[in-house]
């Protein structure tokens, strides 16, 4: 996958992207990332890309002008084309793993980092394919964000993660959060690991866990627990919870 | 506010806190980030401090030793008091800016950035008072996310920004999402800015611009529309707008 990365703030994206699985991706050559720093397209001798806002307010809003010259230039490296342009913004579409499989699969991507107090909209309008938000904060600018949505997207380029198997074994994977995880010592201070744990068998482990996904799913996020990701299994469970629940009441 | 922060990759932090809001946070002596490598902690001469999960599974999981003794260290330099221990990892409750204006209030905070599988459980119920989570996808580590946590809290300090002004125009501050900006040129290839904008009535732009924020958020999240975000004049505006669906259907 190619990553054309449209940024005032080129310099923010060294540690993230120098570490980790989103350097594994890049060494392998799974990853390309591009950085084009929106600046070098101001088109003044004083290098602005903002100005205030028209009908007055606080702050700053990146100029159009900028950041199309940008798109353009991008657009001529990639042999004309731009599949998808996505703008970082807080008035985004909420970016999830279902985002993230989406992405995954484009050969190209364009990431727009909004900064200040907003971008154009007449950007949104002429280029923008998909806005995305990575949830209900107020950050100062898209870079962070465009570092998520990479982090994300990259673990799920067949090839990318050394096992398929952790990936999917990760919460929002299965639609649940993750049970708990215990590893050595056996016993720290006074609490140990469970017992079922250590018991070898593996399918009351593999049953015990998923109840206590579920559980926890439960007490922390009732809202991911949707028809659809349960299972026949699921159910039994939580019927199983009712009963013991109404065996005490 | 002092912030430690223990991660095994203090290296990532490099580009996002050395810009931006975070960068003059710091500069200012609003922010003092201190960061503990828990691999400093590790107690064995390979410096490991992950291990295989009991009851099997793929993956490592963050051993409770290194943690704690990390945490352990922070205490002692801190007086002998940890307030607040976020632990960043994706069964976390759900962060957003009610959350950043909370954790904007502590004068220390303890951040532990999760990594590999997860972490051992009993690090959860010995030492972790919130869990948080920043969205509902899978990342590689909670470094991104605690960097998302404190550039959100940080804009929330009082004396970093600028102008309080600009905090509270921001989208999710007051509940929806933001109206839409414009800046020069005023004409865009054939697309002008709004006349309204430049007509220097105050009111009337102040009123087009909630409705714009109110058919925004209406679109992309009416899950934000709730009964305490909507004062008497939204409710105007939202009846005039089926006012006018009514008359053409």
């Amino acid at each position: 996958m190619k990553i054309d990365m449209l940024t005032l703030f080129p310099e923010m994206f060294s540690g993230p992207f120098d570490s980790s699985i989103i350097k594994r991706a890049r060494d392998k050559g799974l990853l390309e990332i591009n950085f084009v720093d929106i600046r070098d397209f101001a088109g003044n001798k004083h290098n602005t890309v903002d100005d205030t806002p028209y009908g007055g307010g606080a702050g700053m809003v990146l100029q159009a002008p900028p950041i199309m010259r940008a798109l353009e230039h991008v657009r001529s490296q990639r042999g004309g084309l731009l599949a998808r342009v996505v703008l970082m913004c807080p008035t985004g579409l909420p970016f999830n793993q279902n985002w993230a499989r989406d992405l995954a699969r484009e050969e190209h991507l364009v990431i727009i980092c909004g900064h200040y107090e907003g971008i154009d909209e007449r950007v949104r309008e002429l280029a923008v394919t998909d806005e995305l938000s990575i949830g209900d904060y107020v950050l100062t600018g898209g870079e962070l964000p465009a570092m998520v949505v990479v982090d994300a997207v990259s673990r799920m380029i067949p090839g990318v993660l050394g096992e398929q198997a952790s990936a999917e074994d990760d919460s929002f994977y299965q639609g649940l959060l993750e049970y708990p995880q215990y590893t050595r010592p056996r016993l720290y201070g006074d609490l140990p690991v469970p017992e079922i744990l250590m018991s070898g068998h593996h399918e009351k482990i593999r049953r015990w866990r998923r109840r206590q996904a579920l559980l926890k799913t439960l007490e922390r996020r009732p809202d991911l627990l949707r028809e659809e990701v349960l299972n026949s299994e699921d159910r039994d469970i939580l019927l199983e919870i009712i009963e013991k629940i109404q065996s005490v009441i």
